[in-house]
């Protein structure tokens, strides 16, 4: 279990989206209140857009609320786009190849759930990963395999398309392996431009998702932030977030949660939110037999 | 503010001492009860007599977890005299050196609490430090120092005058720079035979301590132990822990707590329970001037 | 590329294995003059058998020559039979779960060399591991891919033939994908009584490895040791090692060195060496076809 | 002894003056020829102006040369003055507030050499730092205390005198402890707009130091990086690298070697050689007694 933080909007500190607000991120790194655990010290990652093509990313082994790296880091880096995890290990170890977000050319990915029984399905879900990304997978998480199935699904050309496709998959493996409830997620993917988040779980209860996309709400969690006021004054409206927890418990109804089994889009222009269906694909492994 | 448990008696594993007891020391670094932070992840630490003149150390900043090594390191030494200490810091950077059992010669010393408005007093208190234990100072602190004054003072010969004399050192330089409460302690140290503990603060409300002297006690907390059932059958009477947290919430009776301002000595035949007070030394740099 | 240390015998401190002789493993780390890189710095790790059914195991990702966990767990276990490892990465991650040795019940292994052109038969590879065995590889590296086929293969019944069958499988898969030499290898395994150490490479000029059975070679080599003083004055003659580089240049005539394509076994008694055959079992993926 | 490189011109992306060269500071950390040691594995650190009126500091404690996090941020970050060093520990721990460069305010400082006897000269040393920075000093090196005695005798209102004064004074303490050749160095110091570096031994014979100012050379050093080769086609001339080995072995005659006991300056306009002359100024300590 874990949390996790996504933005896209005009440029700001990565600083004053983890580290400001009230109930920041680095503040439910100790004391999540609605997360499965309360603590979320088995690493973290951040994901950024901004210099070269491919996103940077910065993943650690040691909890976000005292590592100095990533406190120097966000000071000194400005994006447009950010990713920002924190993990509670559900059994993996806890090494930097097993922290979110996830990368693939300019795709970021980033997971909070879990794959249930994992053990016992990981095999058959590996033979369902396109042999040329295969080798790619360097970690052991769940999260990190749903990533190269959705990959492997054209996640690149479709996005909600190809996670449901994983999805239909994990359950219809779950299944053959008698676990009741395959999988519980919610999901953000980016290309650097749009992000698509999933919320989704098999036993229809799901992680919450939360999302925000007014500028006033922004300032009103933000108030220390310079660069959020001059997106103000320049009359921008595109910064949206999207969190597992909201941030803050000054500004509850400023938060729109995000229904159960859909999906939605954050890009330049409208936004939308649609139904989340899985749908299994045909299988790989049962093609060769 | 930290959690740290003291065993001295027949030889055990570390396992069955960190890990067995219901609310294990492992258990408190997640979801302490009692301590002023629920979360004591910032590193932890193991000392342990047996093999060789000094006591081994082993030191991680990873939250102890899920730390591996020390599951593995517990699971393969026995011990009759083990230290161990999970960190929250009060600021001080998380690092190996910061970590605590700290150790000089056969001694080892771990401390709760802390020395109120530090970067305030430090260079003060440092002065006192005898020039040729200066050096050995690795870490950054307030229990290091604290460690180095009582070696300074005499900790060798006479460890409860020495801690008094520290302590009355620590409360005459904090109220020389307007600290109202200059120190919160619980302190365990050790020669390898007998285990010395103080309690004590400032301001008359220290940090909890409890000890345990019945092998009975024990036997029931770590119902696993197959050490502890030897030790029994063979008539042992010697198994005591200190711990500044009650281990497991079945057994409120069994433990007894220390009172205020007071230190005590586990040790071979009686243990003893004497009243604790501070008491300056001259000062060595009021002898330069 | 690699360098590793086996030995086997009466029980001595671990330390004087890693740190006493002239050209120890853990100067190697830094200055290795046989191995294909001069620096070993990408992780270590130390399996012992003692106390507990299982062995026992550190890992760490610090370069060996500094780490102060290493120094102290050496200096305070006694091991009558302890595998060291130091790493240098070929490109899989350096973290702890990639560091050898690797464990399965009561087993280690050992491997320096690599399996050529990974990321192409990595599938094939895994494809042959025992489903049930599958999900216990915790890491990314050839080496443990390589021990969980031996495991697959019967290592726990017939070594010798379980590491030839993997070999032989590997060999295959490379030539199918058209790798000149498939596989580069030194290997130590152990069951906590006897040692196991193949040495081999497809393109037949393998990794040396050497070792040594006269307990005066060690002493020579150990002058500072007690236990091994005390082996030899109770006329101990079971003390081996079995290393990828002899230790010290004082005695270059007192290492022998294992010939090409060749296996042998330290054990109590007699030690014989045999010749090494690959042989590749049946495909399990063929089956399924 | 370390391995350091400065960099003061137009911006650059980090990893083209880390990475790129043939002899690259990350080579250097596997295989410097110059330095005392070949392998400078203790940790390492870059600072970068940027973002923000603070340097921006990235410290490991992991060898640069597998370092992830290093490599994405090098990536990932443009800066038009940048400090790198990479270290080999001269005994202190390897810890993060170990690494170089050193942060206060505005200012950062890297330090290649050591204090001689540390141990013996470090409380005297220590007394002489201004009682306001002292609680600042975080590590044990005698690079952060040299920083801190520096900016005591004014490195922000001069540079070149306060280094100056701090040497003298290493230098004083050091004879009086009887030590030969009290400090070896080179240093680079910069306030976010210049760049001061020093060459001295006490015993004349100090490590090598570089400069380098022709955009040509810089240019054929880094054959691949687009930055440079437009800052050439705008008719950059500013680019400048300062380093204690030359990178790359192709263009011997490209770089100036910084004479012995002499300080210059990079900075808009023309830079400066001079002459360095310790002056050891009156003892706090002494003005107490």
């Amino acid at each position: 279990m874990c949390r996790w933080l996504a933005y896209s909007g005009d440029p700001v500190l990565i600083d004053d989206l983890l580290y400001k607000p009230d109930h920041s991120l680095i503040d439910q790194s100790l004391h999540s209140t609605m997360g499965a655990e309360t603590t979320n010290g088995d690493g973290f990652g951040v994901g950024w857009y901004g210099v070269g093509d491919e996103p940077g990313i910065f993943h650690s082994v040691e909890p976000a609320w005292n590592d100095r790296n990533l406190r120097e880091i966000s000071r000194h880096i400005k994006s447009p786009l950010v990713f920002a995890h924190i993990r509670a290990s559900t059994g993996s170890p806890v090494q930097q190849t097993n922290c979110h977000p996830f990368r693939y050319r300019n795709w970021l990915w980033m997971h909070n759930g879990l794959i249930r029984e994992f053990g016992r399905v990981k095999r058959d879900l590996m033979l369902e990963v396109a042999p040329e990304l295969y080798p790619r997978i360097e970690g052991t998480t769940d999260s990190e395999l749903f990533f190269h199935l959705a990959l492997s699904y054209g996640l690149e050309q479709d996005p909600p398309a190809a996670v449901e496709r994983a999805v239909g998959l994990i359950e219809e493996v779950g299944r053959e392996h008698d676990v009741e409830h395959p999988i519980q997620m919610t999901v953000a993917t980016s290309d650097g431009t749009r992000i698509w988040a999933f919320r989704y779980s098999s036993e229809g209860d799901s992680r919450t998702l939360f999302y925000s996309t007014s500028i006033e709400t922004l300032e009103l969690m933000y108030p220390d932030s310079e660069d959020l006021r001059m997106v103000k004054a320049k009359g921008g409206l595109e910064a949206r977030m999207i969190v597992s927890e909201p941030l803050g418990e000054r500004l509850p109804g400023a938060w729109n949660e995000v229904p159960e089994r859909s999906w939605g889009v954050v890009q330049p222009g409208r936004d939308d939110l649609h139904s989340f269906t899985p749908a299994a694909p045909p299988r790989r492994a049962h093609a060769l037999a």
